[in-house]
């Protein structure tokens, strides 16, 4: 028996499929080498899964997990051969527990549900992304990915006190675990964080929530220059309840302008760089009042040239709308690029590659944005071709720029297919073997998403 | 040549002692085994580690490694035949790098040593234990301790962005990573954070920084009961400047005034629970302020019957002093546990505890404290008797019971040999079996650290 045989018989032809499979699980975001997977497996249960990955490893069979399949580095997209295992069926909060503060997940279930159930209990999961409505918890477990309140909360990594997770050989590993402190042992969930499917396979997932803020005032602040938003970031560091600060460069802000009909930014930045800044608070007057004085000051001081502070929903979602339209829309060529900087050196690496890109490609425009508290700058360039000779061309521009600079090749999207030449550039040959050593130990058989990562 | 000869030969009998080795490496602050060690290796750099690490891997020679000798497990304490890898002498702030807010430090630094280099700087070292002044941040790591902030700023293993650690077979893995946000490729550093030295051993540490608070708003407050220990922590909890939020129990609150000479409980607290709370923000007298009508607040609700707030540094020292005492002078028998269990559970835990101990000990005194915010509970006893017999049965009380309520063997100060036994009690039987197949994998000859955790 075939290892597809083999899955048709022990799970049937509802959860496993064969034939007329929909595009929709040949890519992810990154749109990278759509291929169709020899057959669809959407397990409803833990069990499920097991039972899946127990005969896939038997056979030799290559498995690629797939989520909501918002990833951008190609994690998650099929290589030829490869079995698609969807989490999509598993779905829906397993429990909210108000004395832990904690909410059970199923991997499918997407941030947003997540999100929302969380609030209906008063609570809030508090990372957050602008893929929300279609990316699901059990990617963002495995991508470890950030999102817009890193700089408060910390990456996915830091919300997940337990999981339930699936090794190579069907192995359920129920590390459910509830408790803020637990070192009980080796932390074995971090086999599953950010390793990108690699490992094992996330089906069920414990947040840790936090009371639901009862307001949130954000603000739009032109800055002259990125010294002024680095001035701006050292004040409001300093309140605790900052929870967002986002930097768009011009060619971004303009773009979202032309692009997208329903945006019009509020407030003009000149060739400077607009700061998105967020509180998130209980106090909602004392916290617009500190944010005008804030402002106040800025300008003053001359690090603030224009402000936009938001007064209503409306206007907050208009604020957040720019920053997460990105500048995706029928441009061509356009290239995606999450790279991780020491702060205070993102504007100089902008420069430098669009410097280096302009001296090959003089019409090269690069849109950067960013969550630029947490040292990830989205430096997305494009020379007007996306033929995949010139993007590797580019990749290699950006790749070195970013090892000169100390910097990490992928912040928070991840490695996958799509950054897995460059990862070099950001890890030694060391580290690179440690990884082989891990992915040895724990999926001998290579059968996990295969060729991904390392 | 025998291990101990190859390591006399390659390092010189500077580094490695064989002869009147001190007392002081034979046992940690659990007083368990004390055992001397074959031999003493005292490092000043990483390639020594690398080089000895190396020699005792192609023989089979087994190694404890040691910091501050503080740990309260067992986990340092060497087993006949080991030698011990001591990290003393690897010590001093390697670089502090203000703009990417960091520090890189030997593993052999003292926790306050770190934590006094960080504030010289402008910067806090977010973590904090009792012990600081002798435990090093090597050990911190190794263990994934806790300490009294952890309800702000996590445990310790979120103050890691990178470290330099050496595997059993010698490789030197370098991710001193400074960026807070790095996805590329696995985060290797978790294989050393709270594994106890089992996997590797830790030579330098780059901890995250945050902006030194320009004030602490410290009071203790009396509650009646448990319930008012909980609504006083679900109103300070959303204060996003909350830094700490320690209970302590009668019997410990009064042995402490009892025994302690210098400390002069400020209030009573009768039969009640007492709370420390810490903010630590930039605004002292709105601070102050918004303690006083916080607390007010709670007194007219009934939740508090009585405060002390700190309005000098020695206030605030004092009751300091008073939560990092602990009842361990002359009581004889008095067991440590350091158990995780649900917030809203710990006191009926420990009445329970109590209660089974009591059955068959009538004079047990338990002198409970700890980090409640976080799930953490030290719930000292003593049944007047120190024979290991004695211990050993009322440890299965206190194991068994904390598995009744869900919670973990250990929430802070991990598994070494004390709790080996009782891995049981909070980890599944795969569970156990991953790490011993993540120990073979990264350790294959069993060198490093035999006997604990797994």
């Amino acid at each position: 028996m075939t290892a597809i045989e083999a899955l048709v018989a022990e799970l049937g032809d509802g959860i496993v499929e064969l034939h007329d499979i929909s595009e929709r699980y040949r890519t992810d975001w990154s749109g990278s080498s759509p291929t169709a997977p020899v057959a669809l497996v959407r397990p409803r249960t833990t069990e499920q899964v097991s039972a899946a990955l127990a005969i896939c490893d038997r056979h030799g069979q290559t498995v690629v997990t797939q989520g909501g399949l918002t990833g951008l580095a190609g994690g998650a997209v099929p290589r030829p051969g490869d079995v698609a295992l969807s989490l999509e069926r598993m779905t829906g909060v397993d429990e909210i527990d108000p004395a832990a503060a904690t909410m059970t997940v199923w991997a499918g279930t997407t941030l947003e549900a997540a999100q929302l159930a969380a609030l209906d209990a008063g609570f809030e999961l508090t990372y957050d992304l602008g893929a929300r409505g279609t990316a699901t918890v059990g990617g963002n477990v495995a991508t470890n990915a950030g999102g817009n309140r890193v700089i408060r909360y910390g990456m996915t990594r830091e919300h997940v006190l337990g999981l339930e997770g699936v090794l190579a050989d069907g192995t359920v590993v129920s590390s459910l675990n509830k408790l803020l402190k637990n070192n009980a042992g080796y932390d074995l969930k971090q086999l599953f964080i950010g390793t990108e499917g690699t490992l094992g396979v996330v089906t069920r997932i414990v947040f840790r929530l936090r009371p639901a803020p009862a307001s949130r005032t954000t603000a739009l602040l032109a800055c002259p220059d990125y010294d002024a938003v680095l001035s701006n970031l050292a004040s409001f560091r300093r309140v605790p309840h900052l929870s967002a600060f986002e930097v768009m460069w011009p060619t971004y802000y303009d773009v979202i302008a032309e692009r997208r009909g329903g945006v019009t930014p509020p407030i003009d930045i000149g060739a400077g760089r607009a700061a998105v800044v967020e509180l998130s608070g209980d106090d909602p007057d004392g916290d617009l009042g500190l944010m005008e004085s804030m402002i106040g000051q800025a300008i003053e001081q001359g690090t603030v040239t224009d402000a936009f502070l938001a007064r209503s929903a409306a206007d907050t979602e208009a604020i957040w709308a720019m920053r997460e339209a990105g500048p995706t829309d029928g441009i061509v060529g356009l290239l995606h690029f999450d790279v991780g900087l020491p702060t205070g050196d993102i504007d100089r690496f902008v420069t430098t590659v669009e410097q280096r890109l302009a001296a090959r490609w003089p019409d090269v425009v690069v849109y950067p944005f960013g969550h630029i508290a947490d040292g990830n700058v989205h430096c997305n360039p494009t020379v007007g071709s996306d033929d995949p000779e010139t993007v590797e061309q580019v990749d290699h521009v950006v790749y070195d720029t970013v090892a000169e600079f100390g910097g990490s090749v992928s912040a928070e999207h991840g490695i996958g297919t799509v950054k897995k030449p460059y990862l070099d550039r950001s890890r030694s040959a060391t580290e690179i073997a440690l990884m082989r050593r891990l992915k040895d130990a724990l999926d001998p058989n290579g059968i996990l998403n295969p060729g991904k990562v390392v």
